[in-house]
């Protein structure tokens, strides 16, 4: 069976864009199966297109093949790469940031820049076109990579690791009674919060499900939440509208109200700028 | 051949979450083949996941499995199975109002409590984790019987039918010449107001296609719509805007207008404060 | 293997429509694969149905089956039918303009009407419904094509290409030194203002990669936008926020902001009567 392609960009779906990436990699081999993490990575952001490869690629069965096109820099001179994860997937995409969590949770063993002169499509009378990479470039030399065209080693050639583009962020501070981090990402569909702080930092730190502790959110200087919140394992240990903190699916602290959207409710959004502060 | 498994959601497709539990079920099985039902189940509502199931279930194979997760109380101790419905298809489901439509329509033969100690993802570093069954459980739960690697019975124990968590929902009168309902449903995508009156029992009281009617759509006391509809086959029998009465897509009657949202420009949404009279 | 099914409609992925669409082409043949183009073209818009197919079609393996549904006529007498294209791919679509670009850039060798009484969903429940042709009609009869249950010719009767509903669309004109076209489309995901401009021709008419040239858009005789731009292979040739005039994914000019939504930005949208001037 031929390894899945799992499809990442900020395109949206309301054209035919993602449905032309779809059918370059089908005329390759009409044999592999094309999924779709998210086509609605906020646009242009690479912090985001990382989160989105961290949040769903180890799910994957090994071997899978994650085109993830967040390419703000299409047709200039950043590099087109495929990243061989110490996990066991592969990650097409250009190297402007996107990798950075998977560099960061998962490990990157090694790092190919794709070899346009081979790995790109020609003669489909897109020639011309310097603006759509996702389809001529990386969906084009991601389905020759599942297809069996090309191995590894025939993506381009290999460059260190070391030199992959990377995205600063700051790194939680977990201390007995007292955690501090940053708000790494909002749940763009239920407003959830999401902080760096592991959960199990978290509970070592001697924080219990059950507590109620004080919980701080401040962009740069500028406070936008504070107030006593209750630790526990799900929403519903709460009112609705109420705020509970929880471990999220990635075993990182969420802030969230239940059934109620905490992003928009106060106006936090994520970033470096961002900081969240726990303490008993 | 596997059967296939239909996703129903109202976790979005802007973030990772849904790919994540594609991930899970092709980890237990590749073969498996996943669709998406919608994954804009309107949030925390388990009326609408039920609709949702009603609309399209049907029209599948027998034997697919559909994996239907709107889950408001994740965590806590609402149930999670798996029904067996008498039209021949499985729904795992949280046991939260889901299965309305579905019990009431196609009737269901037997349900069963999953086992979370045989049938939740586990060692894959979300056992601390409460607030992702949809993919921890309900995903897993849904591969494993897709794979195989379960029967119906391997789900875990079986419950009175008569357990079922249902929304009670007012039904329809019909009588000679008049027609007393709700609505049920606003289409998200066209604004069209669906009711629950049946096409065949309208018919058989004395409406035909052609014939002009009294439309009254009222919340609670308040009148929202009230005027003269034509009654026929589609859209496009009457003028652009204007309002029009016909059979829709579940034999349900719906009131519309032609190439206009309706439910937007009357403010109409719907549950069981919403009522539709329609007169000769 | 058997010819996928790709489908586009207005119907968009919040309801369960498009789902039972694809349990019914499941249902035909559980082998068949479905993709989807697009769900949210713009409502009841054949010219943008048109364009869609336009620009994913030819990336797909031959044989493939578009099923196209913008059907605001749905259950009126318009044509229902089956394009053979010349380029080696079959469009099942109410014929009401949706070939428009199919047959202006593919070409259509052969159209038949879709035999109802063969071809339509029966028995299904759904006899006594008109309004829904994406599932009883169009995607049941892609199904049977997709499965061989039918050939083309089993589609139903021929008629004659010139027949074919088409959309009057205004020609660009392109002399040296000067540019004069048609905003065909805006790009829902990121505002790029599509002409009709071929990138070639205006290539031929002297112009230069790295070129600051003089761009109007007028919506009828109302000025949108004026001003230099420079015309270059892709975005990031300019800063943040900048225009850019570049050649689309279809070999069109697109004229852009770096980053940033030119037709919220200028307010400008689509059709006969939005005109793009561009000269030295």
């Amino acid at each position: 069976m031929k390894p899945f392609v799992v499809l990442s960009t900020d395109f949206g779906l309301k054209d035919g864009a993602v449905c032309s990436v779809m059918g370059v990699i089908k005329s390759i081999d009409p044999e592999i199966e094309i999924y779709n993490l998210t086509h609605e990575v906020t646009k242009f952001c690479t912090w985001t297109a990382s989160y989105r490869l961290y949040q769903s690629m180890p799910f994957w069965p090994k071997g899978t093949i994650f085109v993830s096109v967040v390419d703000p820099g299409v047709g200039t001179p950043r590099r087109a790469c495929v990243a061989k994860t110490s996990n066991g997937y592969y990650v097409v995409t250009p190297d402007n940031g996107s990798l950075t969590l998977v560099k960061e949770k998962f490990g990157i063993d090694e790092v190919r820049e794709i070899d346009e002169t081979r790995n790109r499509l020609l003669g489909a009378g897109t020639d011309d076109v310097a603006i759509f990479h996702g389809r001529d470039l990386f969906g084009y030399c991601g389905g020759k990579l599942a297809a069996g065209l090309i191995d590894f080693e025939g993506v381009g050639p290999a460059y260190p690791v070391e030199e992959i583009v990377t995205i600063p962020f700051p790194k939680p501070v977990v201390k007995p009674g007292c955690a501090q981090g940053n708000v790494a990402m909002i749940c763009p569909n239920f407003g959830c919060v999401g902080t760096n702080i592991n959960y199990q930092d978290f509970v070592n730190a001697g924080f219990a499900l059950g507590d109620t502790v004080n919980v701080l959110v401040k962009h740069n200087d500028e406070v936008k939440f504070e107030g006593p919140v209750l630790f526990h394992r799900s929403f519903g240990y709460v009112a609705k509208g109420e705020p509970i903190l929880y471990n999220n699916e990635l075993n990182w602290l969420d802030l969230s109200l239940n059934e109620k959207n905490m992003g928009e409710t106060y106006g936090i959004t994520y970033g470096p700028e961002w900081t969240i502060r726990i303490w008993k």
